[in-house]
């Protein structure tokens, strides 16, 4: 197994994502193929005693900045760290592709040098929310399509599914959609359609879904075009933010509670790490042809390895082929689309 | 002044509704138009011992049920307790509705018997939450319309704008658009538009706000189609209920953790009480010819009250006057919807 990683995508790059790579190699016994400036690479690895062994680097010139468009991929960074991981993967140079960088920059890089599995008409950007029975819900999409038709849901319907049953080993995961009631006829024109179209699949579709259930875990897969996605996903972080700022000044009011908060605190950390989602890894990008993860922007070396390992999983899943099948075989909807 | 209650919205009617109107004429010097079963309402007061001085009631046979799709009211329930308190505010026989009865009906009943203001397109809920410093976001469209076009939205930002200036007294409301990122270009094809529309009006328009910045008071009035305000409403509640649910847990997990809880007990209850929206009363309709609450449906007798109190302000506010001028006067931006 030999993953790609883009060295320099992210805001600790290349410090944290070499350390993470040394990690990878070490605890998952893999080889890692490096894009991005071999000089600067070699540089912080000596400056920092970071191994490279059974490290290989592909040099590249530039980087796609956070704040770069999206484009600059394919575009004016046609030569950056980023689109080198990608072209590796679609040459075949690699199992998966790891990076950290611009999330915009990933989806089309993915979309278009890796490039998307036959009959797949959207990539989409998954996102595992840690659920409170300790399970998992894949969000998707999570922010890749803000404008979806139905026929683009019932697309991502299909591929959350082959994605849990490959990646989690569920037999029939269960397919929710994400409404305003938990009645069949709730929701707007698109979530109507939708639903009818989810009901005639050959999926375990358990019907609509309500965003107060979601981290209760009801379901796998959270089917949702990728502005409410984002919304949704959002709103959840910003909640548990805000939460936990009062919970702090609650804890730090006095020393009375700063003694209390200490003996709370071992079930706490606990409970923060339990509903933390970038604990996860990164989210996935589904619908191309070959696996690709989305580390986050802030990884360090840990979370990091963490992708890394969600990447060997993922090509070990056998997901890219069972959604290349799926779609093949017209399992999804996508015929009704014209 | 006077409130038209329906006596039988809501999960706790008549009982915690009586109990309310019995508060509010107490401590808010008002008059009360209770609408519903007469008996019913004279005999669950006597035997609960509820004065209903100051109450005059107006019988209706039948009750919009939760259950009841929300045509009900204009339809096979034109005489239940809910249209009727909606004909009696039609008439001018109250200042304002409340009820805590089923959220569509209501909607529907506010629509087509008490009216639209003339050259409002989209009556819509506004859900006032709570920020962590202390101060409110109104959250336009929380679950009225799930589909909108952008000079629906705009004019749920001008609505909203002349409510919060009415209401609370602000000057110039920062008017905030629900979106996936700041940057002015993010968002799906009804998010753009909408920002082209927004930055256009005589409003303090701060540009888009993400779900994440929400409960931190970016902003006054948060504009959004009523699906994804809704998720966004309810990704809330569910977070919070989530979080609050494991903290419960962690305090309860042994006799040591017990004797720590009760010592961060009281600033916990601040906090819970601070984040709790169902402690403002209820949900203004807005862009309705006169005020109606909608007030939550498992409203007790503090909260029905106060729900009552938010209609006599919402009454006193003139925003009713207001929103009324400014859809005039083409404040809007309705003329460029052909």
């Amino acid at each position: 197994m030999r993953i790609i990683v883009d060295a320099f995508g992210g805001d600790n790059a290349p410090l944290e994502i070499l350390r993470g790579c040394e990690m990878a190699v070490d605890q998952l016994g893999i080889d890692i193929l490096l894009t991005g400036d071999e000089e600067k690479i070699r540089a912080c690895a000596e400056e920092n005693g970071i191994s490279l062994s059974r490290c290989e680097i592909v040099s590249a010139d530039s980087v796609v900045e956070m704040t770069d468009h999206a484009e600059a991929v394919i575009k004016a960074k046609k030569n950056s760290s980023l689109a080198e991981a990608m072209r590796q993967l679609a040459a075949g140079n690699g199992d998966a592709v790891v990076s950290a960088g611009n999330t915009g920059a990933v989806l089309m890089g993915g979309t278009f040098i890796v490039k998307r599995i036959r009959g797949i008409k959207r990539a989409a950007l998954a996102t595992l929310l840690p659920t409170n029975d300790g399970g998992r819900v894949m969000l998707l999409d999570s922010g890749a399509n803000a404008d979806c038709r139905p026929e683009i849901l019932a697309q991502f319907a299909m591929m959350g599914n082959e994605y849990m049953r490959g990646f989690f080993g569920i037999d029939r995961p269960r397919i929710g959609l994400l409404n305003v009631g938990t009645e069949d006829t709730k929701g707007g024109v698109l979530q109507k359609e939708t639903f009818a179209l989810l009901k005639e699949m050959d999926i375990n579709f358990i019907g609509n879904v309500e965003a107060r259930d979601v981290l209760v875990g009801v379901c796998d897969v959270l089917v949702t075009d990728g502005f409410c996605g984002n919304v949704l996903l959002k709103g959840i972080e910003g909640t548990v933010g805000t939460v936990m700022d009062n919970l702090k000044e609650i804890m730090y009011a006095s020393l009375k509670t700063k003694l209390a908060a200490l003996v709370l605190k071992p079930g706490l950390r606990r409970f923060k790490h339990k509903l933390d989602y970038t604990e996860v890894g990164g989210a996935p990008l589904i619908g191309v042809s070959a696996p690709v993860i989305k580390a986050h922007g802030n990884s360090k070396a840990k979370a990091f390895k963490n992708a890394i390992k969600q990447a060997v999983e993922f090509a070990n899943s056998g997901a890219v082929e069972a959604i290349a099948a799926a779609a093949k075989s017209g399992k999804d909807t996508d015929n009704a689309d014209a």
